[in-house]
This record gives C-alpha cells, sequence and structure tokens, in this order.
C-alpha cells in the first residue's frame, strides 16, 4: 500500500452510472417462516438506508490511511485532515451553500437540529406544524415554541404560517420545517415557507433528512437559512450528519460541546477558575476528534448521487412510486396515508393502514413469509398519526405497535420506502406480497410479545 | 451472502493472539522529502488510533446486514437492533458494569462528558484538576466548579482532593478524573480518588479516554461512579463512545438530545402545546437513530483486547515503554515532561521538549525525515502544558505550534504514543531518529506557515 500511489475516491471516471445503484447487502438472503430463503427487500430506507457500495469502497480506501485529525504531524494526520476538510467543502457544494455558510459535522439530523436549538439567540420564538418527526418537533422546548395544526394543502401550510408570524411579537424567530415527510412523503413548500418566513424577519431551517437522498436539495434555491440531515438516510450510515447554512448565530452562540477542538486557548484566571477563547469556524461546535470516516462517507454519497444525477435518480424514483401506488389502489382494503391529498409531489416513502389488520402483523407478515423489510408503528411523529389516523387519545409506546383491541381500529400504520438502491422487482414484490396476504390471509399467525411481533406456526397456534 | 450462514464475528475462535494485534495501516507506505519512501510508523495512538483488522473486519462482515435500528419489521432491522443492544452488554462486560448501570452510547468523550454535566441535579459542585484535557476540564462550566491544582504525585492528589471536599457545602459533588493522562501517560489513582470522593458524598466519573485501551477498566475494582471512552482511541474509530454507569442521575435527567427513541409518548395538548414522556432507559439520551456500526466496532474492540489478554498487552507495552524511555535518556537535550516524577505508573504516551528545537519543526521533521507520525502542540490541555513546561501566560492557536521567538524556551511539546498495534521497531526507528535529529539536525529546513510547518529543501532556503 504506498501513498504515492495512494488513497483516491474509487472509481472516480464514472462514465455509465447504472441505476439502481449498487448498495451493500443487495444479495443477502433471507430465510421464511414457510421454508426457503429469498433475497432480501430492504424497504426501510425512510428510516436507513444501506450504504452505497461505492461509499463503502471509498471508506475502505481510506481506513488503511485513517489518521488523528487536526495538528498530528504525520504523513496520515495532515492526509486525514485534509480528507476531513474537503469532505465539509463537498457537503457545501451538494448542499448548495453561499459564501460564509458553515456546514458543522454532528452526528444525525436530531443532533443537528438539537445544536441549533442550543444556538438560538435568547428570546427566540420557535414555529413548527404539529406534523414534524420528533427530532424536528422537539428540540425546541426550551425556547417559545408555537405548534401550527397539520396543514391540508402546500397552500394551507404557508397560509398558515404567514398567519402565525404575522400576530408574533417582535424579536428573533425562527421556522422549521420538514423537506419531505417521514411518513407520507409527501413534499412541502420550502421556499414558500422560506420566503413567508423572511417576509416577517424569521428564519427557517429545514430538516431535509428525507428529502436530501431523494431530491437536490440546494440552499440558494430553496432559500432556507440552515439545512439538516443524517449520513444513515443518505446511504451513508457511518455516525455522522450535518448542520449547514448561517454563521452568525452559530458564532455568537456558546459551544454545543466543550472540549478540545472547540477552544483555542484555555487558561488559568487570578481568581483560581479557568477562561476560555473559544473558535468561531465549524470547529466551535465539533469538540472532540472528528467522525472523519463518518465526514468522508457523506461527501462519497453526496459525489456519488451528484455524478448519478438527480434527475434520473428521480425520474426513476417517480416511475416506482407509480406502479407502488397503483398496484395497492388495486387493493380496496389499503388506506394510503395522505395530508395533502390527491396528487401532491412525493418522495419515495408511502404509509397505509389495512383493513381488518393490525400494522404490525401485517409488517411482521411481510417480513416472515415475504422476506419485505418495512417498518410499522408511528414513526416518531405521534402528532401527525394521530391526525392521518383520525383519531384521538393515547399512543402507547414510542414508535409504538400495540395491540389492536379485537374489532378496534389499528393503533398504527406500516410504512414502505425506497430509493437510489431499490431495484424494480423489491416493489412488484412488494405489492404482489400485499395483495396476496390481504387476498388470503397469513400462512402464520402472529402475536406481540414485548413489543415485538412474533411468528406462530398455525400447527402450534392451537396449543 | 446467506442469513442462516450468516453474519457472525469474524475470528470468533481465536487460540493463538499474535503480537502486535493486526491492524489497519500497517502496511502503509509513505514519501520522505529525502527521497525514498518507508513503512509508516503511527505514533500518535493517543489522538486516534488505527482500527484493529478484526474490528475491520467485523464491521465488513455486517455492513451489507446493516438495518435500521428499532421497531424495524424486516429481518435486517431485526438482526441490526440484536447487534445494537449486544454490544451494549460487550461494553458493560468490558467495563464491569454493576447491575443496574446503564451503558449509553455517544459519539465520543467529549460527548459522553458534556452529556453527563447536563444530567447533573442542579447545585452540583464539581472538582476538576488542572491538569485534565479539555474535554474534562470544560464540560461542567455551567455548574459550580473549583479547580484543583497540579499535584505532584498520585498521593498528593488524593490529598489535594480531601481537603477540597472537606470544605465543601452540602449537596451533590461530583469528581471528574482522568485515569491516564494524555500528555505524560502517567496513571491516576483512580480508585483512591474515588474512595476519597465517596468519603464525602461526591460521585466520581473517570475519563477513560487513554486508560481504556492500555489497562483494563473496571467500574467495580476502580469503584467509579461512571466512566467515559471513545471508540477512536481504543481501536474503533467509527464515530461512537461510551458513557456507563450509574444510572439514578440519567433517569431523572432531562434528556441530552429531545428527538424520535428517546420519546415514549408524544401528544398535544389542549392549550395547542406538546406533552411528552420520555424513555428512562439509555435510549432516554440517544434521541435519533442508533450508529449502530460505530457501537458494534467499540463492542468488537472490547472483545478483541479481551481475547487477546489485557495482562500480555500490558506487559509489552511495559517493555515498549521501557525501551522508548531509555532511547530518550541517552540524549540529554530530551526532557521527558513528568508530573509525578521518576517511577511514576504510566502507559504508552510520553512528551517531552528537545534544547534547542521548536517542538513543530522536531515533530515535523520526523514525519517528513523519517516517515514517523507523532504530534506537537499542547494536546488540547493548556493547563496542565502551562504547568509543566514552567511557563506562565499566552498560549496561542489549540493544540498550538507557534513559532519560538529566537532564542526563547518552545512553547509546546513533542507527543508521542503508541498500542496493541504498534510493532517493536517503530520504537526503535523513533529512538533513533530522536537520535540521530539532535546530533546531526534536520536535512531539510521547517518553517510554520498557517499554523502548519512545511518541510523546504536546503537548497531553496537561500532564495
Amino acid at each position: 500500500m504506498s501513498f504515492t500511489a495512494a488513497f483516491a475516491p474509487v472509481d472516480a471516471v464514472c462514465t455509465e452510472v447504472t441505476t439502481p445503484l449498487p448498495v451493500l447487502g443487495r444479495d443477502v438472503r433471507v430465510p421464511l417462516v414457510t421454508g426457503g430463503e429469498v433475497t432480501y427487500a430492504a424497504l426501510d430506507y425512510a428510516a436507513s438506508a444501506p450504504a452505497l457500495q461505492r461509499v463503502w469502497d471509498d471508506i475502505a480506501a481510506y481506513a488503511p490511511y485513517y489518521g488523528s485529525v487536526h495538528r498530528g504531524a504525520g504523513h496520515l494526520s495532515q492526509l486525514s485532515t485534509e480528507l476531513y476538510e474537503q469532505s465539509r467543502q463537498a457537503v457545501a457544494e451538494f448542499l448548495g451553500c453561499r459564501e460564509g455558510d458553515q456546514v458543522v459535522f454532528t452526528r444525525a439530523t436530531t443532533d443537528s437540529l438539537n445544536l441549533l436549538s442550543a444556538a438560538l439567540p435568547q428570546g427566540t420564538r420557535v414555529f413548527v406544524f404539529e406534523t414534524e418527526h420528533h427530532a424536528s418537533l422537539l428540540p425546541w422546548r426550551s425556547h417559545e415554541v408555537t405548534y401550527l395544526d397539520a396543514p391540508r394543502s402546500p397552500e394551507q401550510a404557508v397560509a398558515t404560517l404567514e398567519s402565525a408570524l404575522h400576530g408574533a411579537p417582535a424579536g428573533p424567530k425562527l421556522v422549521c420545517v420538514t423537506g419531505a415527510s417521514n411518513v407520507t412523503g409527501e413534499v412541502w413548500p420550502v421556499r414558500e415557507l422560506a420566503r413567508a418566513a423572511h417576509r416577517h424577519g424569521a428564519r427557517l431551517v429545514l430538516d431535509a433528512a428525507q428529502l436530501a437522498p431523494h431530491r437536490p436539495v440546494k440552499l440558494t434555491e430553496l432559500e432556507a437559512d440552515w439545512v439538516a440531515f443524517s449520513g444513515h438516510k443518505l446511504y451513508a450510515p457511518f455516525g455522522a450528519g450535518v448542520l449547514a447554512g448561517r454563521a452568525d448565530w452559530l458564532r455568537q452562540a456558546e459551544p454545543y460541546l466543550a472540549g478540545g477542538g472547540a477552544s483555542r486557548r484555555v487558561a488559568r484566571t487570578a481568581d483560581g477558575g479557568v477562561e476560555v477563547e473559544w473558535h468561531t469556524t465549524a470547529a466551535r461546535h465539533e469538540a472532540g476528534s472528528p467522525n472523519v470516516i463518518g465526514a468522508y462517507a457523506i461527501a462519497s454519497a453526496c459525489r456519488t448521487l451528484t455524478e448519478a444525477g438527480f434527475d434520473r435518480l428521480v425520474a426513476r424514483e417517480e416511475e416506482l412510486l407509480t406502479r407502488l401506488r397503483t398496484g395497492l389502489a388495486a387493493v380496496p382494503e389499503v388506506k394510503v396515508l395522505s395530508l395533502f391529498g390527491e396528487g401532491a409531489d412525493q418522495v419515495g416513502v408511502l404509509s397505509f393502514v389495512v383493513e381488518g389488520w393490525n400494522s404490525s402483523h401485517f409488517a411482521a407478515a411481510l417480513s416472515a413469509e415475504y422476506g419485505i423489510g418495512v417498518r410499522d408503528g408511528l414513526f416518531c411523529a405521534h402528532p401527525l398519526l394521530r391526525t392521518l389516523l383520525g383519531r384521538q387519545g393515547d399512543t402507547p409506546g414510542e414508535c409504538g405497535a400495540p395491540e389492536a383491541a379485537p374489532g378496534e381500529r389499528s393503533l398504527n400504520a406500516v410504512r414502505v420506502s425506497f430509493g437510489a438502491g431499490t431495484p424494480d422487482d423489491h416493489i412488484d414484490r412488494f405489492v404482489a406480497a400485499v395483495q396476496e396476504l390481504v387476498r388470503e390471509g397469513a400462512r402464520w399467525n402472529y402475536r406481540t410479545e414485548d413489543g415485538r411481533c412474533v411468528p406462530q406456526a398455525p400447527e402450534r397456534a392451537v396449543d
């Protein structure tokens, strides 16, 4: 392994991009309770997407050259430091950052939004729709928060925000909004919301956890002040995420984490205390050794998606989505959840309930009998689910999958989600499985035990 | 790739452990400014250690089976969730956790200590020696902090703490102490300090960032209340760290990050607000999708070190340390930094200054002319360095490497550090290089530019 031949991004010259993009795990086979095994269909991309093969290859090529980032004097430290800062630059380009914007590496979207919350000026009033994922709904609780009711169209979302901002007192204001719902996949009118925010002197942070893997996210075009996303949903599951955007509030805030890397100078004071001078760059909020592998993985994913061409990826995803929606429309028992209704712009995320079925049992049957991995529950968006399911009251269990009482409507839903690594046949298999399950019922029985669905062979069910 | 043949730890049956333990990058060759190339000698383990080959192999075997952790219904989600929780269990065993202790996965030590700081009961008074790394010195600043002067022996450390605690007012108290100094490598009397803390009703958190890679760390034996460490110093550089210990304060505290995963139930309230019920398990402080690869990497490293036998690793490290110290002792110009003096217990971390040399230039020459990677600077422990270098006043630059004015004493130091992956000949090469550099001087010239040392060919130096 020569340093001079050296480490470089794999496949840097990529003349022909094949779709689906190759991902890890594409050949993994899983057993079925009914016997035999099948290739696993990963349809839970909205929770965590598989790593792109190229991301993995880049990481594998770099790993032997891993060294301490910042201030190490050795070759590998210098290479690693450069790689880390180049990764920051690659992310800035991917996000269309403006001059002066900062890119802070965090652990994930949740961390990014908690960081921004900690950096808000005193007295900031936050506006957030109740339809948000808990990661964008809850981090603001140390501030004054106005929760906005679920809108039923993109236009209503803008009008609701306008009206709330109109009546708000003077002072700093922040709007936090999702780019694409983690439940319905519906795309939110980010630019229009940002413009509304700016008209009223507010700023806007975009939760792009679900949008960035599916659509180009450019701060300049969307006019958002900040954007947050996660590596593990962007085909780069190595413990890193991003907060990018305007530097002023970040620079003025107390460091998110206190420690080395964030501090420029630390000294004892005459009265026995300690005084600190903090950095004003992105390092201010990145105390501790940077996760260079996680950051490089994100940069590699950004590059891969850009080279593949987002137009092509979006067009292909829309084809698959049409195929999925058409297939489900043929099953009257399946009710797709939607906030904005027919014709809404949507990424490859879709939730539904099935009449007569407990959603958890339905998801468990898809796994056990068909080797298809989806998600069931409330998707860390409890208020939204309550609105979509038209149900008030209690919802036990985080992303919970409680037993529905006999005859009671399912308390949760099934979510199917996919992306750039999904082959056509996973969607076809999914549609066929849903149709068969609804038509013929599950072959095994499903019971909830300790919050988990356990398949039971039909013979044993009569014990 | 069959699920049933499936994913399992690589080399699970390990009858013969060879030392040094195989690490990534052991064959990497780097160019020398003087021509040719050599195998890189990574001697900056105290900043970031290379990944153990087995950790990498475990990660590579798992990566295709990566799936969304928690509540995914598919096979790979269930496998990933189990792996994550098994990793937590493996870490608990590695640390000798007591019944009821919690293991929280964080991003690194800095994050772990910031988490604990955020979880301290109101009114907690914190006691910390000025000799700590900034990661353990600075996170407590929102509390009342008593900074203790640098002790000059382990006994004096205990006496200093006793005396400070003796005069402290009633109320919750926390002592934060390092297990092994990131500058001198000297081992601190953790159990004695913990006993002193407990005698005065205080609790103790151990910063084991530098200790855990070198010595067994058992909460039961050290009698510490919590311990924090980082994956990237424990041969598992995948963005994860650990805080482990007593559950009570963690359970009562506000969640460290607000978001999904930490919340059990979220609902709108009648007055338009939002109410949250948080988990009381480790999940309370782990909002967001868990970094399962990072956590599994740490678990794999814990298992590998345990299987290799810490006794053997410690014995081998002590041999190398003796060889290093003996080699440096033969160079009168080299002054090794020490707080506790001759005969102090020490791990494989050692800092020094060289008479007549700027430490940054010395470190740069080791890299450029010998392919040896060490570190120079103040090692994110400014007050300690000031004490060790016997110098008061300003120290510009975080871990800074400022130019020394002509005739002025070096403002920083060189640190060499190693571990379980270091072959004997890296130590021998290092000692020979130090001896040669001091005897014959560097062959190239070194200049500091934008805080970085740049080698200059001797011909060009006369331009």
